[in-house]
């Protein structure tokens, strides 16, 4: 399945979460067979030829792609989490979103010092929750020089935040003028 | 790897989310690459088993492995959300918790009808959430008989209330006495 017929299963919705947005919606991508399994192999070429030591993914729709995308390579996957849900002592990041703020934490020990981890995520849009993850991995000693998603959003400059932080992004579809 | 080896790689930590509770954290097992690998290879070896021909999660654990299941499979995904998440009209379920209460849903667009759709979830405690989610995809058309997890804490009986309701419910690891 090539990355335009992939693209063909993402469906658009108007006006979620709010009115004027073009919410790019992957649930019709992921409960497509086909589709979902060859953007996940997608996902793990890129990722293989990045190095990966690992793959990280944010909750909740990060688990999704990152997860899948680990167990078919056979490689671990650190999951970032929203505030308290991992058991034991983590280290966590504050955020600024368009309205409020966020935190995502991880557990400390789930880094192996020096491991290159691969971020995935479904959508990359101010890249503003792919940054804070990147500081958390690199905070707790992985080399985080790579992140992957389904799509990108060029027009919001995510990707160009990222690369200004020293992380190569890659996408397999972009929505311009999103 | 063996399912004992995969059970070895289960962390155990006390009095988490409250005091007196042992906590089963299976991210110890998820970020061990081979150990994730081989549990999503024995779970979508239950799954085949079983006719699945989609895969269904519950937010959030549930979809690190049943995405993983679904991708290995070929099989389309279906999240089973907390509320608000889907960008569109959903079919949703209310269910009682220890304390208090909680929702999911699903986008009834994701079910084909007489598709039979497998539950994977990391673990089945009292049996709540993955009984709300039965009742849920069955009423949006789907044939629900069989859940996978990777844990069971069998004193807390929740496998036998998935099994009054029709549904096989098959663990890699079962921790008595939890």
């Amino acid at each position: 399945m090539t990355k335009d017929e992939i693209k063909a299963l993402v469906r658009t919705v108007p006006d979620f979460p709010a009115k004027g947005i073009l919410f790019r919606d992957v649930t019709t991508l992921i409960r497509h067979g086909e589709g979902f399994a060859a953007c996940i192999a997608h996902l793990a070429q890129l990722a293989e030829a990045a190095g990966a030591d690992a793959i990280a993914g944010m909750e909740a729709r990060g688990f999704i792609f990152g997860a899948a995308v680990a167990a078919q390579m056979r490689l671990g996957f650190v999951p970032v989490r929203k505030p308290g849900k991992l058991p034991v002592r983590t280290v966590g990041i504050d955020y600024a979103l368009e309205y409020g703020r966020d935190r995502l934490e991880i557990d400390p020990g789930a880094i192996t010092n020096g491991a290159r981890v691969v971020i995935v995520d479904d959508l990359i849009a101010t890249g503003g929750t792919a940054l804070a993850a990147t500081e958390l991995l690199r905070g707790a000693g992985a080399r985080v020089d790579h992140a992957l998603f389904v799509i990108d959003l060029p027009d919001l400059h995510g990707a160009e935040r990222l690369r200004s932080a020293g992380v190569t992004v890659e996408a397999l579809m972009d929505f311009p003028g999103h």
